[in-house]
């Protein structure tokens, strides 16, 4: 049975990135330290061709989840695509160069049309301007058998849980107090959470919730 | 080496209480919920005098935290003694009969003086007007060799946390959001903090932090 799942480093006091975000902070001010535990893992490492990294529980995870074998397509906002708003400038192609990690059809949020832009490695990205049912039902057909996962940010994350939409949150709770910036787990109703997996570091807490439709 | 510690179970979203506390809600709207995987353990159970409840680990941890073994003095917030406000009433008591659960002296922090409460099985009730640090200092010499806990509620807690004081915070994340209410980890400054314990069940995830000092 396919799902939707959604992975996101918090702090522990429940922010998914820092304040002030812009094209030199793109998770905010304060906002890198979150993924600390995964830049610190053999995994991630391996991932940039470079020797060194903890092996243990957080790079099994990182390369688990950087696999992605069971993703067949992406959901994402517009800020999490670009720092830009408004009209688009067109020569912006995302942050992640010719070969974005998600190898994958990827559907962008936003209120402002755009012809669909294929990269390297299998992602393309296609540009929703009605919103999140609509790419929901999009990502769904275009993953087939696959899950559908939500790569973020905070407030699509949160759109895709109000409307119902999201059977899976996998937190990685980083013991950082980052005080302000972007919260992860507001403006979401109640849904009913239950944790079904957890996995513990000295580095961060991966906690696997499965939310019942 | 005598530690200040402290425990509190919070929602996903990090609140430790709910909105509206009053008389009838000493936790605020929809507060309690955040108790409710105690209220399900044997071990809670038995408190009561009853049979029933689930066994397993957060019977145990609910059976550890109770007989509190190590604690020789409490620290709480007026709020968390008594629903009133301002002057005090002095028929007024706590809220937890006349064998309150914490069998050590305990120091509550008020503006309002007043004098000791003794109460039976050894919790007398001592008020601290003149702040955090003069209330860690009476608490510390009366736990003798023994900890510290501070009881709640958050901005008690956060005070604590401010002023560098505490050792040990152990969260109780329950799987429910709460939406608004008392927000456990804010104004909290940048406390270094390492997960040390980590305990899953299908109810609540109990994460121990160590705060270095």
């Amino acid at each position: 049975m396919s799902k939707v799942t959604c992975h996101q480093s918090i702090s522990i006091d429940g922010f998914s990135a820092g304040p002030n975000q812009s094209a030199e902070n793109p998770i905010g001010e304060g906002g890198m330290q979150l993924h600390q535990w995964m830049f610190d893992t053999a995994a991630f490492m391996r991932m940039q061709g470079l020797a060194g990294g903890s092996e243990g529980a957080d790079s099994d995870i990182v390369a688990e989840l950087s696999a992605n074998a069971n993703v067949g397509a992406y959901i994402m906002g517009r800020n999490m695509f670009d720092a830009g708003r408004g009209p688009w400038d067109e020569s912006w192609k995302g942050w992640w160069g010719e070969d974005p990690p998600y190898h994958a059809p990827t559907f962008v949020l936003t209120h402002h049309p755009r012809s669909p832009v294929p990269m390297q490695g299998g992602t393309t990205f296609y540009f929703v301007t009605d919103g999140i049912e609509s790419a929901y039902r999009q990502a769904r057909e275009a993953a087939g058998d696959k899950d559908v996962q939500v790569a973020g940010g905070a407030n699509t994350i949160q759109q895709v849980i109000r409307a119902g939409l999201l059977d899976e949150l996998y937190l990685h709770v980083t013991p950082i107090v980052l005080g302000r910036g972007e919260r992860l787990l507001e403006n979401i109703d109640h849904p009913k959470l239950t944790p079904v997996e957890v996995v513990a570091s000295p580095a961060v807490t991966h906690i696997r919730y499965r939310i019942d439709r």
